[in-house]
């Protein structure tokens, strides 16, 4: 699918080029990063070509990229991406957090739309050196971290709709604070019907830069209505698909007294989000009873299945529904207290921490996990 | 929908800033040109701000551009762009056809993914210019043209998904020959109904980045089964909507002995092609009398309704179908000879000169007003 043989080079570690920043800033106060706006004093980038493969990996001070104005970038939206963080802890130890979820599915991202794929474990080891270059970056607060996006993009310098010649794959890091500085609060989302982010035979499940441009004035028009974010429905019976940019979940009290985490499953539509695939890992384990979170309850089950606004909306009315939340890399987790559907407000219960009973666990062992406070194989050492 | 309060500065022509290019190249033979590969001495380019609307026009030599890695359209695919061609008559005279309508359509696709509007008559004037300024390169032989691109992309430099704060416009131009060098031949299809290009909701009906590089993959898995094209179809119908990257249309023989020219209503999932628009336009125009295109029957209807494959087979056995065709700016009229569908393919009829009797009608009246030589308000003279 990648255009690329077998037998041109792959990205290859030992074959790095450094060039170290003459002109290194400060990083800025923790209390004052604002998201995705400071970027650290290096960058990892390598070029690749359809006849020679992948080049000798640079990293290099952060600046400006030169291109083609008839980059296909530019022109056809050929780009893929991902997120993910390094936490620092008490002790000065960095981490990453299942960063191999974030190679496979930047590979799969990159097949859908004709860009090269390559070697997980070489970008992965280049960007933990990239991280301990500017290891003095990664904030220490709690809630703080190092935002880290891997970027890859068709840069053929011709207009022709086709598998690109070239392509450039970038890694550029940002530290940041808290999404919600404030503490928790819950957002409001607008049942979304007028837009789809995302259809079957379409690019929803892939992490393609196509799927957010579009979202941006749905989501000023939500804002303008009031509501914080989108809660992208699908089809005829108003499924819930994602929030904003996140994956959603729902859960609901049964007639057996038990408790259910759903969420929709992984088809066409829905961005396979390794904090969605946390929070479903360590749900599922505690149902099975092969972990225990406290204050989670006993009886409680975990299900991938369509979850319709008509449910939602009587489950809301006759007291079932316990609360639903986005997961997401950005966020961690975003609670919600009322979605807006067809002229009405449908009301979801929250917390007075701003959390729900489920959401409040999950997020305590995940973080946990992200910062190393609760060891896990899910956290990958940069930097003792 | 812009972000562009009216107070702010718009594009202004008498601002332009011209820096010639003093290193010109010579324009390449006209046999030798390749689609899309070489541009012109010169590039229009103008930047926004949100806060101080449109920068002065600059026309400079072209070249690469500096996009901080972290620019949106590198990462969110906040691009929009546009074709037109500039075409030279025997006499020299350079013309555009129907430029207002790209301008026009711009507009939209800028508003639909939070991009700045603009003054469409004055980036008109603007490319007028820069055309006139590499005048020399607009190739004078049959077929032949200079392919005009605008762009317009966010070059917000934080990692937000947001209304940009920042944007840049930028026109290139490529001299191209004809888009099948060896004549008309006609193309084989393959009817798609594992992937979509747009959906409901979506972002079809706009000409944005988003709705391209997702196509090349299906484009590669036709190409593997010996189709030339993607056909996209639509619902549990199997409704026409593009073909490629071009409108559709289809010509009936009716049951009344007239001959109806069919093509999908400009909804949600169909881009309002301008070659789409002066198809129906002109066709419309004979079906009413006020215009007469020798060759095309007097019993003519012209249609926007769906179209379904399933009518599309039936017409083929039963003897129906006359001929199917795409439309576009790059290759004018595209004809189609098959359609790969569920496994087997439906024959469409074309004639010896790879056209059929509407389509051959009808690109000849649209190349001759393209050309100049058939009189007429789309044509627009750039220089005597």
């Amino acid at each position: 699918m990648t255009g690329l043989a077998t037998a041109l080079p792959d990205i290859e570690p030992a074959r790095l080029v450094f060039t170290r920043n003459s002109n290194p800033k400060p990083p800025p106060e923790s209390s004052k990063l604002v998201w995705g706006r400071i970027f650290t004093d290096h960058m990892l980038m390598i070029k690749w070509n359809a006849l020679s493969g992948w080049a000798d990996p640079h990293i290099l001070p952060y600046g400006p990229l030169s291109l083609e104005p008839s980059s296909s970038v530019l022109h056809y939206a050929q780009t893929i991406f991902e997120g993910l963080k390094a936490y620092r802890d008490e002790d000065g130890k960095i981490t990453l957090f299942r960063p191999d979820m974030n190679m496979k599915r930047m590979n799969r991202s990159a097949a859908r739309i004709a860009l090269p794929g390559f070697d997980g474990d070489a970008l992965q080891k280049l960007i933990m050196k990239l991280i301990e270059i500017d290891a003095h970056w990664v904030p220490q607060l709690p809630g703080h971290s190092l935002y880290i996006r891997p970027t890859l993009i068709g840069n053929q310098p011709t207009l022709g709709v086709a598998p690109p010649t070239d392509a450039l794959l970038f890694v550029i890091c940002s530290p940041v604070g808290p999404y919600y500085p404030n503490g928790f609060k819950p957002v409001s989302l607008y049942g979304t019907t007028e837009f789809v982010r995302a259809a079957p035979g379409g690019t929803g499940s892939y992490k393609l830069g196509v799927n957010y441009a579009p979202g941006i004035i749905p989501q000023k028009l939500a804002a303008k209505q009031g509501y914080a974010q989108n809660l992208w429905l699908w089809g005829p019976d108003h499924l819930l698909t994602e929030v904003g940019t996140m994956n959603v979940l729902a859960v609901f009290k049964k007639d057996d007294g038990s408790i259910e985490l759903a969420t929709p499953p992984l088809e066409d539509v829905i961005l396979p989000g390794i904090t969605r695939d946390s929070v479903l890992e360590l749900a599922r384990a505690h149902a099975s009873g092969s972990l225990s979170l406290d204050g989670l309850p006993k009886n409680f089950t975990v299900t991938e299945r369509p979850i319709s606004m008509k449910e939602v909306k009587a489950a809301s009315e006759n007291g079932t529904l316990v609360e639903i939340f986005g997961a997401g890399t950005a966020a961690v987790i975003t609670t919600v207290d009322r979605i807006g559907y067809l002229g009405e407000d449908v009301i979801v219960p929250v917390g007075e921490d701003g959390l729900g009973p489920v959401s409040r666990v999950i997020l305590r062992e995940i973080t946990g996990r992200q910062i190393g406070k609760i060891p896990s194989s899910w956290s990958v050492v940069v930097k003792e």
